[in-house]
């Protein structure tokens, strides 16, 4: 398959036949999506006045990320019957507030991480005001991004994804799962609270991804519901391989300081469940996530492949 | 004329009438638009889950502004032909705004101020860390109500809204002023560079405010493109007038620290131009400004006497 060629099991659509599962490389499909989505992100903040602003927003933008939400929005735009082309904007859109979250969550009141993605923190580059700002104008900027390079969606199929954007980063997303998240640093938690608080802080904007791609393709409510149930269990799957990883690896493998969970005395899936109980409840997520995925045939085997990478992560 | 009467003076379309300026009263106008916009706002935030979150936001959102950039926005939209009630949303959306980026602002880490609205703020209260989300929280929140709650305005033109707000607190605006003026912070500055703080810090939320409110409306191009102008020279005399009053005003009238500018060394026009060529220009601003608005007729009436209103604070 060359890279920025059309998916070409959009060929075959209806039932998952084997063939095209076996033939479908994530790895090169991942691949070619970050690249296209990096020239994009690249183009979008250009430098410009204020250049401190603009350098703080590039730094955190371009360090390297996996660009795992902009993949997930094009795959689910795609799973949705449409283009690349269409969700590109979006993509980067997801990046952009998430990157956001990221910058502010790092700084001293919040999580003080000094390292992210195997660099300083934005703050410790740019200084805290600077960084707050940036987050800020990140926040803003995804928005007016998306509005200004979509091409070819109606505008109430335009509201209805700013509105999932701007709701998954809110107080029902990420920032009520991180107030959470940080009021309950040091103390016991249930179960409940905890996927309260993985489902809002990092699942809220995996749901988005998904969500958006699908409704900018123009799907039908079903595809766009089952989507939406993939991408929940997806998203809680990946919070507990994350919750895993903290435990089990370095700071090489993992690009950011490693054991912080467990400094900071926060409540994790290992924590309470036991390392063994995470893995089986994570594996169990993913199958029932991929189930959700089966009416769609061959278009949804980018998800069902990414389903599968969140569960290799953790092995 | 009653609270809630619905604006006698568009029964006069076309020109001004000398008696309709003199019938008007400015203070029953705002008064009456800042009861609809706190009983809106005050249901706009419920108290929910997470409890910190909303009352951080409930607490800097309800703490007794005066409501002016909502004033700016139903005015503009009746300047426009339109009514108050399609512009509520927008209105409580542009004060949701302003008040994220109040909140931020006080932080230590930017302005570092302990007061706001004669109380203390909202990091004071609630500490840093929730003082940001709820920033956070209120900037998406704003969009989303904005979305959820205006009435017959179609798709395109809400997209537009959307883009305005967003474009005025980001980059462009807000935030991109906030930065250059924490950068020359005790250093020398010309009048091109405090005229770009001023027009984007604080100026680009109310030009915003007018703007939005025509745009809600339908106004044509060219009602938007004078209330746009006339919105901008508010705003920079707004500005003028906000740093008079800081170096000639008290706590109790302020309601928020005094002098802080001058203790930070930060530059203004009073320090730039002495105090009264500070006040010659803020005059000179607002009779162009009104200006701006003579083709408009009795709908500008609102907008007129809010221009003589910001010429009155400095005196």
């Amino acid at each position: 398959m060359t890279p920025g060629a059309s998916f070409p099991f959009m060929l075959y659509s209806g039932e998952l036949r084997a063939e095209a599962v076996a033939e479908f490389d994530l790895a090169e499909y991942l691949h070619h999506r970050q690249e296209i989505v990096n020239n994009e992100l690249e183009r979008a903040v250009l430098p410009a006045y204020p250049e401190q602003l603009f350098d703080s927003m590039r730094y955190s933008l371009m360090s390297g990320g996996k660009r795992l939400r902009p993949a997930l929005c094009i795959a689910g735009c795609e799973a949705g019957g449409g283009t690349a082309e269409t969700a590109l904007a979006c993509a980067c859109a997801l990046e952009m507030l998430h990157t956001a979250t990221l910058i502010h969550d790092d700084l001293p009141a919040m999580d003080n991480d000094d390292y992210r993605r195997g660099r300083l923190s934005n703050h410790k580059v740019f200084g805290e005001a600077i960084a707050l700002l940036a987050g800020d104008a990140l926040l803003a900027y995804s928005l007016e991004f998306l509005m200004l390079n979509t091409r070819g969606v109606p505008p109430d199929r335009m509201l209805r994804v700013m509105q999932i954007l701007i709701q998954m980063v809110g107080v029902d997303g990420a920032v009520g799962g991180q107030v959470v998240d940080l009021s309950y640093e040091g103390r016991d938690i249930d179960l409940e609270t905890l996927e309260y608080i993985h489902t809002h802080k990092t699942g809220a904007l995996l749901v988005a991804a998904v969500v958006t791609g699908a409704v900018l393709a123009g799907a039908d409510e079903d595809t766009i519901t089952r989507l939406r149930s993939y991408a929940q269990k997806l998203g809680l799957a990946f919070q507990i391989v994350d919750d895993i990883l903290d435990v089990t690896s370095t700071r090489e493998v993992l690009g950011k300081t490693p054991h912080k969970d467990e400094q900071a005395g926060k409540a994790t899936f290992p924590r309470l469940l036991g390392l063994d109980a995470s893995r089986r409840r994570a594996a169990e997520l993913i199958t029932d996530a991929k189930r959700d995925l089966a009416p769609l045939g061959v278009r949804a085997v980018p998800l069902l492949a990414i389903a599968d990478f969140v569960g290799v992560r953790m092995s």
